[in-house]
């Protein structure tokens, strides 16, 4: 797809043990390879770039220093782990990034012992590395060893309160460890927050770049031992006294900030750290997210995601969009509702993009809050603003609400307040594979007292529980939808306020009854279809809730037909449990009732094409078909799937 | 029960309101009578003392100085609100708190709206002040006005990330709001981690007994706008220039620290930041938790939670013990397998006498963990590790384990790193309420690929299971156990290593199957006992394991009875939902079964003693015999409870 660059001294490091007989010269030269070796891959797999290129002198130099995967290098988040699949051993598999059966766009264990720790969300990287080190001194046993533990996280992660908690727990410890703040000023969206004031200005008045020279003699000037002695080295290096008594306050020691582009600072310092360290330690490190790559230099997210793109002008290669994203129908709907309800907030912790709520900052700013990366305060501040009479939607990834799941229960829930949570990236997500699924939020949150759990079928759906759930103030309530394009089906004007715990029927069929919750009513359209040409007419309804359940219509269902099935996108525990319960309170099971609930599997399922993952899940039209058939006793022609 | 102190000023007290015409003398003494009216009333109905006795002071000067409810004070956790609802219009009802239909132990915003935003977990309160600000400034409405939002927050509340996030937030944002953070250097057990010696430090050197001459005149001579003129301030007070460079960090203006328990401090500080502070301000004030009752003061947790007790000795009035705790049977058994296998390792995120880790951390401190309040580090810490060799235990209760749910999915399950979440305060909770309650984490863990999840049916299945988790490496598994005293049974000389997914069958009957999970089996027995009077006798079995489920007994059990009944203290979602999906896929209700899944009711079930809670949730011997009869469609004799 792009030409190969040209890289004569990458294509002789089969892993980072290769790294350790080049010169300082040599790795730079390395490092530059592996930019372009980063970027060319990525125009062809399309992921995570700005992040990688940010980190490509450091990735380089932790692996030429540190002996790896003995000791072990953490990358938080791990958005930035391409060039390091590329130096340890996965180079010649990096173009089967994010697809099926090909690496994972995250660093993860199975993959190599070269990733000992995996991750997706977001600042758990000191957590683990604390672990590692702490493990080691007690005598734990792994196969590749355990060695130094290198925590590298950036300064959006760092954030969040888990780094907080961690960086308090390991400065307690006192244990050697090592953290390196990737200060690149941008995580997904610009930074918020005061900890990122606070990190600007360490280095506002003495930029790195008067360091280079002071830095390259470090190695030899720190005196020993390290710890004590962090104080005079400062004292030499003008930058660092500037500040950093904010991760000194919590038992670190502080060194930098220094130009993670350089590898004369880079490696020194390293050194230095390696041979000397003997209690935490924290390197701020300045990069740039995109660093050597102009197009994402350029971009406002400084390449953070991309489309498969023409190396040479950065165009992305995005296939058509047919229907409008259930992420923008739910923006737009929602700046709407604000335009004449002055009540109506939002609240995001860090995905303004990925959540739709850059429509709602754009036009009501003062109305709309990024929290940072900082699930568990963004539910409680909602729960507050709703508590002060305002009607908070809380706009939140499936995967990442789970992070503010005590919040849920304590701060929202049980106090009854009118909380809307906008659960985006519900059910399965195609390349970003089982860490970013959305698997388990109606369990989660449909067992809560007082919950009203709704899925939308379609974006018009959608549209119409964004406005229900501003109109309704009893309490708590949470609407899910998936990632991606809608349907494709035609948009209301004016979307409707839905009567709560109320479904809708689709068709009236006869013998079965397919019960839907969520965007599965596509497919089970489709197999409807399939099974009306077999002389087969299901019912079919959309149960719209979870809770409370539309008791009358599911009895009724259940009481004329033979067979009832629900579908939903999401693990046991969720819907279809509800449903059972309410069948065998009822007795509905007393007298026989050929009830089936499909689910998501029990497993974590990898990263694939979304259709592709539906297969493995048994949950497209196909299997639907197949189970309606298995359960109507009906001969099934050809084979069953899953 | 005890004599009620002399408080002729504390009488006249009816609402805050009535502060406003006290001399600050006059408070000084309300303050005193508060306290002994504080001590006074949990002699009657224990609870939590320490807490109360270490903010008298600070209550009344919050309540004398600003103008609640209008005015938002915030306790964090809420331990220590005894004298605030004493204080508030609720002193007749003081002598009914943690009792059924009583006051809550809590702050509580049904109760009263002085409890603006009730609490109960941790580190809450900051992310609610800034959320009651932010909707005081976009005009939200709410009953009783919007003012100032005052969050207080102990020392080691502060060192949970939720907190953290909360400050990054609010130093962002740069609303008017008050932070005070109680230091009492004492959560529930002795603090730990680098921001308490952060804070240690900050004292250290200037005792704030010098500052009271500062203080005093401080009022008049702070610069005009107070926060450019913080710097000035701090110069002033002496024990204010060592530091608060932390706070100042994240946006905030720190003042402090300053005695706790001397009016003549707080009165002028608080008057001076309600007077001049434009935007977010930390008040650092020293405390002494069971400040003034010299039992509380001598006691090693400070008088934190207490028996009901004589006012004069202290003594606690504890009913004599029947059996062991779960809590110290999990601790001893943990002790014991330590003992033998060096690898075995333990964490608490500040609840080491409440999980019976203290027991570890005597025995084994250099393998037991306290990583203060911290779930999510907690859990991510324990996966760590685990990937490094070790055998972690992380010990929490299922209600703070929500804390750490993601990193449960994210770090634990998806990497099926074998750590093992002993899972203490299951079920219902007697006089902590539904706060405390822990109903969801057989639903929250059993939806997770891979994770085991066990129940013990008494403290002898609790010692099993302990050793089963110890032997389990294959990926994590967690066990649940209530609060309370155990059953009394024989316990195991060698605790046996169970078959992971085997249940045990208890008794073989007929017509039905009792199928328990957790400790609920001691009702189950008792209500076949009555049925055995009316010729009924059930079939009885322990699942012991919700996943993987004991799939030949369940079936068994489902073939060779008319009806089957599982019985659980949970919530919807968990145990009876993953039997109910089996029965389903097998088709076993195709052809009828008379099938009951018993789950905690669907709503937060107020404070009361256990077996009242039991009967309000139908989950005692004579409920589940109602059902059995029921189910049969045996006439049932006298009333049906629930």
């Amino acid at each position: 797809m792009s030409d190969r660059p040209h890289t004569p001294l990458l294509d002789q490091i089969a892993s980072p043990a290769d790294l350790k007989r080049l010169s300082d010269a040599q790795l730079e030269q390395v490092a530059q390879e592996l930019r372009q070796e980063t970027i060319s891959a990525v125009s062809v797999t399309g992921g995570h770039l700005g992040a990688g290129l940010g980190v490509v002198e450091l990735t380089v130099a932790l692996h030429a220093i540190f002996d790896t995967p003995k000791d072990k290098v953490i990358w938080d988040v791990s958005h930035q782990c391409y060039p390091h699949k590329i130096l340890t051993g996965r180079r010649d598999r990096i173009r089967t990034l994010r697809m099926k059966d090909g690496l994972s766009g995250f660093t993860k264990r199975s993959e190599s012992p070269f990733d000992p720790f995996g991750a997706a969300h977001s600042s758990t990287s000191i957590s683990a590395a604390l672990g590692f080190s702490v493990a080691r001194d007690l005598g734990g046993v792994v196969d590749e060893g355990l060695g130094d533990a290198i925590a590298v996280i950036g300064d959006g992660s760092m954030s969040a309160g888990m780094a907080f908690e961690a960086m308090n727990n390991a400065g307690h410890l006192g244990k050697r460890m090592i953290v390196i703040l990737n200060d690149n000023e941008m995580s997904i969206a610009p930074p918020v927050g005061a900890l990122s004031s606070y990190l600007s200005r360490l280095y506002a008045e003495e930029p790195f770049q008067d360091l280079k020279a002071a830095a390259k003699g470090m190695a030899s000037m720190l005196p020993e031992p390290f710890r004590e002695g962090a104080k005079r080295a400062k004292d030499m290096l003008k930058g660092m006294a500037v500040g950093g008594t904010l991760f000194e306050s919590l038992g670190f020691s502080y060194l930098g900030p220094i130009d993670g582009h350089d590898m004369d600072q880079l490696l020194p310092v390293l050194r230095t750290v390696k041979a000397r360290a003997t209690g935490p330690v924290l390197i701020h490190v300045l990069t740039k997210k995109g660093k050597g790559y102009a197009p994402a230099e350029a971009a406002r997210d400084k390449g953070h995601a991309t489309a498969k793109f023409d190396m040479v002008t950065g165009e992305q290669k995005k296939a058509p969009s047919n229907a409008p994203s259930y992420t923008s129908v739910f923006g737009k709907t929602l700046v709407d509702l604000a335009a004449t309800d002055s009540k109506i907030c939002a609240v995001t912790a860090a995905m303004p993009d990925g959540t739709g709520l850059n429509l709602m900052a754009e036009r009501y700013p003062s109305r709309t809050f990024d929290v940072g990366i900082a699930e568990q305060h963004g539910v409680t501040f909602a729960a507050a603003l709703a508590a002060g009479g305002m009607k908070p939607f809380c706009a939140m990834y499936s995967t990442f609400l789970q992070r503010g799941y005590d919040q849920v229960v304590h701060d929202v829930a049980i106090q009854r307040l009118p909380v809307r949570f906008a659960i985006d990236r519900a059910g399965l997500v195609g390349a970003d594979g089982a860490t970013h699924a959305g698997s388990f939020d109606v369990a989660y949150m449909a067992n809560l007292p007082g919950m009203v759990v709704m899925a939308a079928a379609d974006e018009a759906e959608l549209a119409h529980m964004t406005a229900t759930a501003a109109a309704y103030d009893d309490g708590p309530i949470a609407f899910r939808y998936p990632r991606g394009e809608g349907e494709g089906v035609d948009m209301p004007e004016v979307p409707e306020i839905l009567e709560i715990g109320k479904g809708r029927m689709i068709q009236t069929g006869a013998r079965v009854a397919l019960l839907s919750f969520g965007t599965r009513l596509g497919e089970v359209r489709k197999a409807a279809e399939a099974l009306a040409a077999k002389g087969i007419t299901p019912t079919i309804a959309d149960a719209r809730f979870a809770k409370p359940l539309d008791r009358d219509m599911i009895l009724d269902l259940a009481a004329n037909h033979e067979a009832l099935i629900t579908i939903e996108e999401g693990a046991v525990g969720g819907f279809g449990s509800h449903v059972a319960q309410l069948l065998a309170d009822e007795g509905v099971f007393d007298s026989g009732l050929k009830y089936r609930s499909m689910v998501l599997p029990d497993t974590f399922i990898d990263q694939a094409s979304p259709a592709d993952m539906y297969e493995v899940a048994a949950m497209n039209a196909p299997q639907i078909e197949a189970k309606v058939l298995e359960v109507l006793g009906v001969a099934q022609i050809g084979e069953k799937r899953a």
